[in-house]
C-alpha cells in the first residue's frame, strides 16, 4: 500500500468511527429532533444561496475546462430554483411519518409472552453516487428521518458543491442538537477511498446504496464486503395484449416513454400482441415519432411502420435512456412473459389489456421489482408511489425492493414482554 | 485452476442454473402443491427410515475412524426418533399459512392507481451447513415452503445421511410435480464448490444462509458475491435490575443458562445492579451451582459468592456454550448497555426487573435482534416465536433480523392497478 492509501484508509476509519457513534446516539434520539434537523437545514439552504452556488461555479468551471458533455452539466448545476427545490424536499421528508418505532407486527404467545416487531434504523448507511449535487440533501435527510447516520460519497465532479450543501446540512443537525458526525463525507476525490468503504470497513458500515449509472453499480458488486441495496438499469417494458384499448396503448406509451427519456422507469421496448399489431402499432408509432422518438423494431415492425429501422439482438438489452424505442411483435402473453425475463431488467413493467384476467395473469408471472397494468412505467418512483422521496429504485431481491424510501432504510427488532416466562 | 476445481465450477454452475428454472417455475405453483410435496416429502422419510439409517451409518463410522468428538458423533447420529421428527416437522411447515402472495401493504393514491406489495420468493437461496443431517430436511423445507429453489451444502461428515435425505425431498416433489431441480445439493465434499456457490454464482443464487459455527460464518461472510442472511455467535445477557423480583431472577437465569447450553439463545454473561448484588447472585448461583454451572466472576463476585473463579476480559466475548456463566456487577442500567453495546453480539438480552419504566428503556436502548423483559433468553427461537420451523437466528440487520422462518425468505413486488393513468 502506498504512503497516500494508508493516510486514506487511516482517515476513513476514523470517519467510520465517528458515524458509527453518532448512529448509537441518533438511535435514541426523537422525531422532533431529526424533524427540527431537517427543517433548519432546509433553511440553511436558503440562506447559504450565495456561498453554494459559487462552489458550483467553481465545479462547473472545471467541469467545462475537462469537456464535459452539455447533459452532464446540466445535472451538475445549480440555480437558485433547484436549492429551493432541495430545501423544500427536506422540509417534505420532515412532514413524512416517523419511520423508526413503527410497530410493524405484534401478537401473543400462548404462555403470555407478548411480542412486538419494531423498525428500528439501520445504523450507518454509505451512499455512492454521481455528479448531481442535490443527491447529497436527498440522501442525507432520508438518512436522517430513519434514524441513520450516512456516509456521503458523491461525484468527484461535484465535489465543492456537496460539500457546500454538507455544511448546511451540519448546521441543520447542530440547531436539533444532533451530533454533527451523523452526516459524514468523503473528504477525498481519491476512489481508493471508496474501495477502502466497500471492503474494509464491514463493522463500521451496516449497507451500502450505490446511486448511479452501470459503472458504478458494477464496481459497488464487485467489491462489496458490506450488505448492497443496489438497482440495476431499467430496461422496461410495455406490453400491448390483444384486448388493449387503443386510446390507453397510445397514451401510456407515449408517457411511458417520452415523458423523461433519462430516468429509470422509462420504457424502453414496446411489445406487442401479433394478432392487434396491425391495429395499434401505426396509431401508437404515430404518437411515439410526433415527439420525436426514433423507432427500432424486428423484421414485422418494419414492414407495417415506415421509418422504422432494423432492431439488433442488442437493441432488447439496452437502456436507451434516449429519444429511441424498439418494438418487438409477439405470439400471445406467454411469450411476452418470457422475453421479459430473458431480456428484461427486472425494474418494471406494465401491461395494457381490457382483458382482466390476462392482466392478473401478466402481473403474477412477471418477476420485476414494479408490475402495472393499464399506466405507465414512469410512475416508478418513491414520490409517485406516495413514500414521499426515494434514494432509488432497487432491483435486488433481499431488504428492499422498488422504491427505496425512508420506511426502507430501516431494519427491525423484536420486543418481547413476559412475567417471568422460562421455557420448558 | 486445476481440473477437478474448474469441473467443479462447471458443475455448479450446471447444478444452478437447474435451480434458476426451477425457481421460476416454482414461484407459479400454489400452495396446495407446495404442501402436498412437503407431506408427500414426509412420507418418504418415513418409508425410506432403514436406507437413512444406512447411509448414517457409513458417516458416523468414517467419522468415528477420524477421532470425531462423541459430543459431534450426537449432532451426526440419526435413529428412528429423529427421522420421525424430521418427517413431523415438514408436516408442521405443510400446515403453516402460505407466505407467498401476502399482500403487506395497499393503498390507493390520488390518481386512482391502487398499489399492493405483494410477498414473492426470494428466487435461489444457498444453505450451507454443518453436520446435522435434519438441517436437509428442515431447510429445504422452509425454501419449499416459501417457494424458492434451494442449493444444499451440509458438512461433509454427513454427506451420506444428507444425500439419503435429499432422495426423499426429492421423492415429495416428484409426487406432487413439481421438478425435482428444485432441491439441489452440492454433489461434492471438496470445498471448492462452496467457494465457487459463493463468489462465482450471483447471477444464480439470490442469497446464501449460512448456518453454523464461527468459522463457517466467517469464511462465508469473507468469500461472498452474494447477499447474505447470516447469524453471528449469541453472547447472549440477563441483567437483573435493582427492582428485579428475587423469584424470576433466579428462575429466568437459571433457564437462560441451563436449560439447554448449546444453543445460541442460551445466556453466558449475567449482569447485576451493583445494589442488589449481595441480595440476589447467593440464591441465583446456588441454583446455577447445584444444576452443575460454573461461575466465573469479577472481584466484587468473587467475594461474595464462594467457588466463583476470577474471569478474565476474554470470559465477556465468550460464547462458552457450555455450563459455565460469567457474572459482572455493574453501576446502573446504562453501565449494563454499555456493557451489552461493548462486548455483546447483537442477538438476545433479557431484564429483569418489576420497574416497568426501566424496563421499557433497556428495550428501547439495547440494540440486539431480540430483547426482552421478565421472560428467559431461550425463547430466541423460530418455534417459541409462533414461526413454525427457523432456519437460524439471524444477527444482521439488513433483509432478516431474528429468527429467520419461510415469511423471511420471501421478497416483495409491487402490483400496480390502474384505468390508463399516465404521469403528469
Amino acid at each position: 500500500m502506498t504512503k497516500e492509501a494508508s493516510e486514506i484508509g487511516l482517515a476513513m476509519t476514523a470517519l467510520g468511527r465517528a458515524a458509527r457513534a453518532a448512529s448509537a446516539e441518533l438511535a435514541t434520539s426523537d422525531r422532533d429532533q431529526r424533524d427540527l434537523a431537517l427543517r433548519s437545514a432546509a433553511a440553511a439552504l436558503r440562506s447559504s444561496e450565495e456561498k453554494i452556488l459559487e462552489a458550483n461555479k467553481v465545479d462547473l468551471s472545471a467541469a467545462r475546462k475537462s469537456g464535459m458533455s452539455s447533459a452532464m452539466l446540466d445535472r451538475l448545476m445549480l440555480d437558485h430554483e433547484r436549492i429551493e427545490s432541495m430545501a423544500a424536499g427536506l422540509e417534505s421528508i420532515a412532514a413524512l411519518p416517523d419511520p423508526v418505532g413503527r410497530i410493524l407486527a405484534e401478537w401473543d404467545r400462548p404462555n403470555g409472552l407478548n411480542i412486538q416487531r419494531v423498525a428500528v434504523p439501520l445504523g450507518v448507511i454509505g451512499i455512492i453516487y454521481e455528479s448531481r449535487p442535490n443527491v447529497t440533501a436527498d440522501a442525507a435527510a432520508l438518512c436522517l428521518k430513519s434514524g441513520n447516520a450516512v456516509i456521503l460519497r458523491g461525484g468527484s465532479d461535484s465535489f465543492e458543491s456537496s460539500h457546500a450543501i454538507l455544511e448546511c446540512m451540519r448546521a441543520g443537525l447542530e440547531k436539533a442538537n444532533i451530533n454533527v458526525e451523523a452526516i459524514q463525507m468523503v473528504p477525498t476525490r481519491d476512489r481508493t477511498a471508496v474501495g477502502y468503504l466497500l471492503s474494509s470497513m464491514a463493522s463500521l458500515v451496516d449497507v451500502v446504496v450505490p446511486r448511479g449509472g452501470k459503472n458504478l453499480i458494477k464496481r459497488v458488486q464487485d467489491e462489496a464486503r458490506v450488505p448492497v441495496i443496489g438497482h440495476l438499469e431499467g430496461i422496461c417494458h410495455v406490453y400491448l395484449h390483444a384486448s388493449a384499448d387503443a386510446t390507453i396503448a397510445r397514451e401510456v406509451v407515449l408517457n411511458a416513454k417520452m415523458r423523461r427519456t433519462g430516468i429509470c422507469g422509462a420504457a424502453e421496448t414496446i411489445l406487442v400482441d401479433a394478432d392487434v399489431a396491425g391495429q395499434l402499432l401505426p396509431d401508437v408509432c404515430d404518437a411515439l415519432v410526433d415527439a420525436g422518438c426514433e423507432i427500432r423494431g424486428d423484421d414485422e415492425v418494419v414492414k407495417i411502420i415506415p421509418g422504422a429501422t432494423k432492431a439488433t439482438e442488442e437493441d432488447w438489452t439496452t437502456e436507451y435512456l434516449d429519444s429511441i424505442i424498439s418494438i418487438r411483435i409477439v405470439d400471445g402473453i406467454d411469450a411476452a412473459i418470457q422475453h421479459i425475463a430473458a431480456y428484461g431488467s427486472g425494474h418494471t413493467e406494465s401491461i395494457i389489456a381490457s382483458d382482466v384476467a390476462a392482466a392478473e395473469y401478466f402481473l403474477r408471472s412477471v418477476d420485476s421489482a414494479i408490475v402495472l397494468h393499464n399506466a405507465s412505467t414512469q410512475f416508478a418512483d418513491g414520490g409517485e408511489f406516495g413514500m414521499g422521496a426515494e434514494i432509488g429504485i432497487a432491483t435486488g431481491r433481499v431488504h428492499a425492493r422498488g422504491p427505496v424510501g425512508a420506511e426502507q432504510l430501516t431494519s427491525y427488532k423484536y420486543v418481547v414482554r413476559g412475567a417471568g416466562q422460562v421455557r420448558p
